[in-house]
């Protein structure tokens, strides 16, 4: 009895639900934009934080068209690019939002960009107050297909990697393919690289499309067809079906974290030279190895990936893949992350995974090498659409 | 159908759970420490987070006791005191938990100290990684009662108080009142201060407690008495059940804010002068003025709250409720915290509550007046123990 007194049991349930809905006009944004959460009080001056490197006539179009339907607004412009998802980044935005008045739970501010935008304006929600909703416009193909439905916001810090961050998911997620058609074709192989790795990893089929559909995917005339659409939606649900069981990762083995074991610290050491789908689609392959060395895979199977990776315009080899140290730190610190364990997720054949704790320094080192090796055949044998990648 | 298709909604469910234990000898606080989540390898070493201030003799004996029982660790100390609640002093916390490796689901990091102390490891815990565990072993009576129990973690940003922080309580907070014996006494009163909170605006009994055992209560030597450890234990179990149904506050109307309201400008605004307790029990006795003023409180009862709080050693008066400005700018904030409504608690007789939404300048204006002349009158009638406070 007085032991029972002498502690006491906390216990608490949330129910945490967004959408991501795929808009097929802009005033279908905007007005989801306006009308989600509203409050009685019209006057409220909303926050509006836009990619620095979005298109200008993009900017123009969406607050001439939030203002059209009565919208009050205050835009703030947040640099995209790797280099600028950082703290003092974050930190402007919950300035702006301190003075904006935001509220705690109406209005949410709205954020439109890429990935970078996304991850600094959703981290900066999580914090001002203990954390306030807010509203995503992915506009590049990454943060389409995977920041769109993602639960985590992040900064780099100490030369990591999303080292810094909260489980903060946006209420709402609108994706407008239109605003692909500014994008770099660089920048659509580096989304491609998040859904080559979703579809090695656990959809065969989505696999066989990129496949397929690969060079017209990445024509930008092309990128907001059905089937682009199709692709888009496909991903999100994959990534969507994965995260709903495992929201919080208290599972620490994901298969969404293919293409994420030593990708982290390469992207951070060549983060000039690396996009984030570009280092995760590299990662993908290196672990194809690993699993093909381990008999998880056949050599047709390899094969068809860097077959694939490379008709999606995506590097299959990079320097950082040959730095076996910096593998070997990359990996030690992928295991802290995991809680002590590799918990490496490899390919199991085309489109599943299995987990492993074990993997050597010694096949690294073997990986390693084919890697290189097999690139190299490949500049030979193919007509190769890729950028010239060192 | 297609219209089914083109959206997608994520959700989840999150269980939190967490405890708060008394703990009889340092033994027992050690070997909970270590005990808790330990992983197979017993070699890892944990972050252990102490606060500066706390006197030599407490942080050597508990650090003694860590090694007695084969923890390996690492200390690091952290300030104290308000001006420390800072993101500077979040970050180095960040930083020593990256150099330490510390993993992302076992063998917590721990925090022993004040509020300040737990408040900025409990942030850097939830910022590194996205998350991870920490231990809080709570040292001052303000932080056993009150931040032992709480879900957020925070710090103090552009003037403001708790403007940026978290969810993210401890895994488990480990009570062990012998810590209080080093406390100055006005340190004791501070922490009062919370107790005193709880017990007017929903714990008639413990009010009556206070009023009959303030004195003895505040006097450090009694102060880890089997009355003391009730009393503690009392205020933790009050704000568990306040907490455990609105723990992400999506309900704005929280008794809990009792006292809260006005105060956190007010301390921000005199951050050498007021302690966080101070604070709360002037907004506590300030809006315990506006119940009276609108029939809701009777003078009797007003003049035991003032009583009461004399006799915890805790101010009945200070120069910032009389800075009408500050109190409308106050108020103004607080209700863009309760999201566009004020929200206010407001004592319905002691031990219960009322909200109201329409507080005027007016009312704050007569209530300030009021409250000086109430101050004044009692430090005429009575024989006043409370510290010199301006
Ligand atoms: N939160 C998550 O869980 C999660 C998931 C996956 C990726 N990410 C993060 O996403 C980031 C990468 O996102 P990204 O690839 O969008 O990079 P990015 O945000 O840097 O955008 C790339 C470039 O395109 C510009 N841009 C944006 N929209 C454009 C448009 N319509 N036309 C032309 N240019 C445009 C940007 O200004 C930027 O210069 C990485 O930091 C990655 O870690 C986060
Ligand atoms: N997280 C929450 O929900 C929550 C709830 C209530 C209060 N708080 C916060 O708690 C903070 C106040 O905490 P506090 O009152 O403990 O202040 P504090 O942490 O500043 O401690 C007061 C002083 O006592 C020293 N000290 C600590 N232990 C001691 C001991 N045993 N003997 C002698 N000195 C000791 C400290 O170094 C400091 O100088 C405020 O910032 C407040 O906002 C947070």
């Amino acid at each position: 009895m007085l032991e029972a007194a002498q502690s006491i049991s906390l216990n608490a349930n949330q129910i945490v639900s967004y959408d991501v809905v795929l808009c097929d006009n802009i005033m279908d944004v905007v007005s989801k934009c306006v009308d989600f959460d509203a409050e009685d009080d019209t006057n409220t001056v909303r926050g509006v934080f836009v990619d620095a490197g979005l298109p200008e006539q993009f900017k123009r179009h969406f607050l001439e068209k939030l203002s059209s339907i009565g919208a009050h607004y205050v835009a703030t412009e947040v640099p995209g690019d790797e280099e600028n998802k950082v703290l003092p980044e974050v930190l402007k935005v919950v300035k702006q939002m301190n003075a904006l008045g935001v509220k705690r739970r109406s209005a949410p501010c709205i954020v439109i960009g890429g990935g970078v935008a996304l991850d600094v304006v959703g981290f900066a929600a999580s914090l001002y107050r203990c954390g306030v909703p807010y509203i995503r416009v992915p506009t590049t193909l990454l943060s389409m297909v995977d920041v769109g439905v993602a639960a985590k916001t992040a900064a780099n810090y100490l030369g990591y990697k999303n080292r810094i961050g909260t489980f903060h998911p946006a209420a709402l997620t609108l994706v407008f393919p239109e605003y692909l058609s500014t994008l770099p074709r660089r920048q659509i192989s580096n989304g491609a690289g998040e859904i080559f790795k979703l579809a090695v990893i656990k959809d065969k089929d989505l696999f066989d499309t990129l496949d397929h559909y690969g060079p017209t995917f990445i024509s930008a005339r092309e990128l907001y067809s059905d089937e682009t659409k199709d692709i888009i939606l496909r991903s999100l649900n994959g990534m969507a079906v994965e995260l709903e069981n495992n929201l919080w990762e208290h599972n620490l083995q994901r298969v969404v974290d293919y293409g994420h074991s030593f990708s982290p610290l390469v992207e951070m050491t060549y983060i000039n030279e690396l996009l984030h789908g570009e280092a995760v689609t590299l990662d993908c392959l290196f672990s194809a190895i690993l699993s093909f060395n381990r008999g998880h895979l056949s050599g047709e199977e390899l094969e068809r990936l860097f077959n694939v990776a490379n008709k999606l315009g995506l590097p299959t080899f990079h320097s950082g893949f040959a730095d076996i140290p910096l593998l070997e730190r990359a990996l030690k610190d992928t295991t802290i992350h995991r809680n002590g364990s590799q918990n490496l997720p490899l390919m199991d054949g085309i489109g599943s995974a299995l987990f492993v704790n074990d993997v050597s320094s010694d096949e690294i080192q073997r990986a390693s090498k084919l890697m290189a090796q097999l690139s190299t055949l490949f500049k030979l044998l193919k007509n190769n659409i890729n950028l010239d990648y060192k």
